[in-house]
């Protein structure tokens, strides 16, 4: 499907309000967003949308989340260029929960690392499994 | 490692409060933990911890959230049988979500699907990836 600019859409408009309709969020206007290789299985990183960020999201087919800390749309990678390319748009059964299957440029994490779940846990500590990517 | 009844523990207790301590909750005292099974990485649900959750997990190596609607501890499977052995529990850079990898024993959901991220949004509308299982 294209715009009338010619770029390509995700999704209409008209299914973008349906599955906003659809989905729970909390008391802040927000909701949960898990994102994942779509290819490796690989878990990145978990961040929050509110009702803009999925809809820019699922129209433009790249992953825009809600900075809690900046308190505005952050679109992944406007900085870094780390984009995220949106594969698949999943929801969990309660609806409160988002499940993004993504294809990642570059790192997932703000540290560099591939991805942001770098902390293991270990019966005499914790352990960093990555470092930075050159 | 065993505790005083033979039983195995997963970590021992002074290292559980590092990573307590380590840990950010959030205004509730709760985090998210997001369960993939081990091996086929298949993300399988999103709930929420206390600290007594976390400490039960690591201490015993079966996953214990918190339920939010019930208001007390949720060691999953607890009457469904569907428990979640935990083989690596890993956060995130800022420290303020988890990610277990698990053996799940039976369906995630409470829905009975192996997995509770089952909706999909697809230009049409949205769909059901998955039935509950027999």
């Amino acid at each position: 499907m294209r715009n009338m600019t010619g770029a390509p859409r995700f999704l209409p408009p008209k299914i973008i309000e349906v599955i906003i309709a659809d989905l729970v969020f909390n008391v802040d206007g927000l909701i949960p967003a898990v994102s994942q290789q779509h290819d490796s299985g690989e878990v990145l990183m978990m961040a929050w949308m509110n009702t803009d960020a999925v809809r820019e999201t699922l129209a433009t087919g790249h992953v825009c989340y809600w900075s809690r800390s900046r308190q505005r749309l952050w679109r992944k990678g406007e900085t870094s260029g780390n984009v995220q390319r949106l594969i698949d748009f999943r929801y969990d059964c309660d609806a409160d929960t988002i499940l993004l299957l993504i294809d990642q440029t570059g790192a997932a994490c703000h540290t560099n690392r591939p991805n942001c779940f770098y902390h293991a846990v270990r019966p005499d500590g914790v352990v960093k499994l990555t470092e930075p990517m050159a």
